[in-house]
């Protein structure tokens, strides 16, 4: 934005949707954000905010004082405010707090003492609720009347006498209904209940089995005290099936915009655990140090058993650690997708070993070394594929996570298990000697 | 299910929500289903089968007559009518449409014109459109009255006499608005309209971002001819999210329940292209042979070398993937991407560079040989970052997926360089000869 173009370029930017402008901010450079936020002034309102990355969404918070903060806060539906809060650091998130009206300050403060990324943090506190035996019409007057309850809202909440959940009503089907008929009457009874302790994957997981719009959240005496919206969870879908890539090659939370140091940190850390691994497939190779000597070509084939294999491996764990974040995979068929990539390996390794083993035994002319990586390759395959499946579930029923662990267990298991297999055989076979 | 037991089996299954009792044929193996499906009955309802993996949904399908899927396919909506029938094989496809009612089958041709993952498939033909002078008392009264209408919908589209939409209006506000107010003073004016040929990925980014409940489709001429509601994206931005860390790994659809004859022709294509670039590197260490015959230690140390390369490559891979599919990385700030992940390598490549150079000189007590392994690292990490970010980037400006493609090349120039530069700087150094 180039100085005395100010005002076209605030006129054209005032037009766009928060969620664009946001975008905006995350396009433009790290020392570029401040001087935008200057020109903007006012249209850096809340929403856009709500709607920032987190990252460049600090490095806009770090310049302003805790009033301003407080104030862009309040202006905020509670899981949106919490969602800027909970980010900073302890001393800031107390000034904030202590700069906000009483009332919006005890609804932050009891949302962040839920779990991070649980539902109690996720939710909204601004519903509508009424009581069985109210009337369509009662509830569209109270609804024209009431200018304190919330604007945007999908379904109307029906609780007993202890304020717990009994029923929802679409508003469609309200609109729907003759004034005189009770909300009892409209209502759905089976609903899906969301405890304010769960964590927000399982969260996402109910609402995208049973297609929610909205879920009623209830504490653990079963009452009513949050409302979630499909609208909130539809990024953490997203970032929850997006984040295995990143877990399974150890790249931290893989967002540009995260600072470079903090990168650094996640994927040296690792790097140098891959450093770690990767020594038990060398000190497998220097075993066979005498093999090589006396056979250099073992050396230029061997890197294909344990690539192959790698690749393999990685198929099988895609596809695990998938299904396992899609509650697909349960006690009761883990065996049969451990059999199912069995199969799969076999199949797999039957044809890479005939094409490599062909290959290899015509370009050296020699059909014992041909034998020898296709036997490998069907070895190495088969092992990737248990190692693939297995591993995660393993982890899994450890309750860790399988995606963060898996990879680095995988690949040491083919790297290691296509050099023993390949100079193994090849020694074994009498082709070379140690 | 024991025989003798299917009563009581009955009544319980009656109670689950269609999403759990679609769970239930997935858990169970391939033999299994068609006896579950008998015991069910009419349990297994049309509503269940538009929950069911695809998979499962269609060894099932291929059980009934035409007509029974007809039947089935005239009390979905057309988006989930479509999801079952599209799938079906073209002789199939055209029987069951002979069967159907002319109404519904037009309804099912129109979306099937649509090309595949459009938001024409996706699309309901069920929804509500009013005129902007239209008065809140008249739309409640019309939804009352009028019995075709939909039951469950979200917001009212506006619309002018072209039939081209001019605003929507969230079902709440009509709710909270008094009955003389006309429909075009409630609405918003601003909104995301889905051309009816857009892809639906494109679709589902929409959504997450302007957080949409629903949104009008319009065909070529602007008018509204659909609704999208975020219900059917939900499971697209997951799918979308998670195919990603699939088609890296060369692993098809990934889906467990996918026949293994699919599954198996999928993978073994990308192992077969990894044979063969596997060759590349290959190449370049028999290139060295003799540099590895005169210093054996070399064929234990290079697969390290390459390994932690190719591990660097895959988590930089990994995020440039990720932010490309959320439509984080445009032209403007690629070059930004790029330098980043540069600084990045160079710190990652420095740190692991002391650690495996001073590991391998006290290992094998000789410096030279820790200098050579050091240097190696700090030119393959360097050279992973430039590819893992580069080559995604170039795929995607030359509109290719850029998750499909990039990890065999990115491996490729990992394994290839890692040898080279390890095996090259031992030359080089005087180290070993060739």
């Amino acid at each position: 934005v180039e100085a005395g173009e100010d005002e076209a370029a605030r006129e054209r930017i005032g037009r766009l949707h928060p969620a664009d402008i946001a975008d905006l901010f995350e396009l433009v450079s790290d020392e570029d954000r401040p001087s935008l936020a200057r020109v903007l002034g006012d249209m850096l309102s809340p929403d856009v905010l709500a709607e920032m990355n987190e990252h460049v969404r600090e490095g806009l918070i770090d310049l302003l004082a805790p009033e301003q903060v407080a104030e862009i806060a309040s202006e905020l539906d509670t899981d949106d405010a919490v969602a800027i809060i909970e980010d900073l650091e302890e001393e800031e998130q107390q000034a904030v707090l202590d700069a906000m009206e009483p009332e919006d300050r005890a609804a932050i403060e009891e949302a962040l003492s839920y779990p991070e990324e649980s539902a109690g943090r996720l939710m909204q506190r601004e519903f509508v609720a009424v009581a069985e035996h109210v009337t369509v019409g009662d509830v569209i007057d109270r609804l024209r009347e009431d200018r304190e309850l919330p604007t945007d809202f999908w379904e109307i909440f029906v609780v007993d006498p202890m304020h717990r959940p009994v029923g929802t009503c679409q508003l469609s089907w309200i609109m729907r209904t003759p004034r005189d008929i009770a909300i009892g009457d409209v209502m759905k009874r089976e609903q899906t209940l969301i405890p304010v302790d769960m964590d927000q994957e399982e969260v996402a997981l109910r609402f995208q089995k049973y297609a929610l719009i909205s879920a009623a959240v209830v504490d653990r005496a079963g009452r009513l005290v949050g409302v979630i919206t499909v609208d909130d969870v539809v990024h953490i879908i997203q970032e929850e099936a997006g984040e295995d890539i990143l877990r399974l090659s150890g790249a931290g939370d893989g967002d540009i915009n995260e600072p470079i140091r903090e990168t650094y940190s996640a994927r040296v850390r690792w790097l140098i655990a891959n450093l770690g691994t990767a020594l038990v497939a060398s000190s497998i190779v220097g075993m066979f140090g005498g093999a090589i000597e006396h056979m250099v070509a073992l050396a230029a084939l061997m890197p294909i058993v344990a690539g192959v294999g790698g690749n393999a491996g990685t198929q099988t764990l895609a596809v695990t650690v998938r299904a396992l974040a899609m509650n697909q995979l349960t006690d009761s068929n883990s065996w049969r997708a451990v059999f199912r990539e069995i199969k799969i390996a076999l199949l797999n390794g039957g044809t890479i070993a005939l094409i490599a083993g062909t290959a290899t035994a015509l370009w050296f002319a020699n059909p014992g070394l041909g034998g020898v990586i296709a036997a490998a390759m069907i070895v190495n395959i088969f092992v990737a594929g248990v190692a693939g499946v297995a591993i995660p579930l393993l982890l899994d029923r450890l309750d860790q996570d399988p995606a963060v662990a898996s990879s680095i267990f995988v690949t040491m298991t083919t790297d290691s298990m296509g050099f023993l297999a390949f100079l193994g055989l090849a020694v074994a076979s009498g082709l070379t000697t140690l």
